[in-house]
């Protein structure tokens, strides 16, 4: 018998960081919450780094996840963009590794790929297969239901390991 | 009677976080400390953030410094790295936003301009004027002889900013 896993996965951003709880079992998929942490613009950066680490470490200590999975993502263009949220993202990994989660970061491909079964597609489609894969998963906002599907997408990679390792051994 | 302020500069980065820690009172600086935070490369991401924080953290709880500054730089033509060094940043000014310090940033030529006058200038140059406005102090490396140039920036800075408000007042 094995103990069902508890994952969550968080798409940073410095002013809405989503993040989406689900439980892998086998094949199955449940979900189990999700939501958007967020900074206030008017505040400071630090200060605004503060509020993305108190409401993500509230999300961990409330929900108890297992394991962690986050996007891996830059916006090749703009300097001041990628370092936003690479600070914003910093705090994203630093607050389940802290609670001693191991934390994977998957590219925007391969998340893709996980839900819809191609490296590319539009958010509209990977929303309507998380609501497929999930019928009872609820999301307000893109980055909730993009945070379930970096979740899902750990969930596929993790029981591909394990029955590559598994063959393997 | 005014009582010294102690400040934490901190020069960011995944490898190596500088810090140089400084008091300042009137005109005067005094040198207290400076060191290395160092993560390890073939750590996983999530664990090398982690170091950072704990380094930091403790550096904090020893010296216990009053405000806190933080370099303002990105790698214009690389996003990889920019989205590192924003991950190295985010746990730099969260960790001392956290022990609710204040935390200014500063751009690369403000640093310059307050510690040699021009907003130009070799690495060599800044090593050489933080020797010269605090005799005392000890470095070693590159990385803490930035992040003591850093809160040398932000003494000079708040006091200006205090004679404006003073003034205007």
């Amino acid at each position: 018998m094995t103990a069902a896993i508890r994952i969550i996965g968080i798409d940073p951003g410095l002013r809405r960081t989503g993040w989406g709880i689900i439980e892998t079992l086998g094949n199955s998929l449940r979900f189990i919450a999700s939501g958007t942490v967020t900074s206030d613009g008017d505040m400071d950066l630090a200060s605004r780094l503060c509020q993305l680490h108190d409401g993500l470490a509230e999300v961990v200590h409330t929900h108890q996840p297992h394991e962690a999975a986050v996007e891996q993502t830059f916006v090749n263009k703009d300097a001041v963009a990628t370092l936003k949220l690479g600070q914003a993202r910093g705090i994203a990994m630093l607050v389940p590794a802290r609670a001693g989660l191991l934390v994977a970061e998957y590219a925007p491909n391969a998340v893709k790929k996980s839900v819809i079964g191609v490296g590319h597609g539009e958010k509209q489609q990977i929303h309507m297969m998380v609501k497929i894969l999930m019928p009872k998963a609820e999301f307000k906002g893109n980055d909730a239901a993009d945070a379930l599907a970096i979740a899902i997408c750990h969930a596929h990679n993790r029981s591909a390991d394990r029955m590559r390792k598994a063959m393997a051994g």
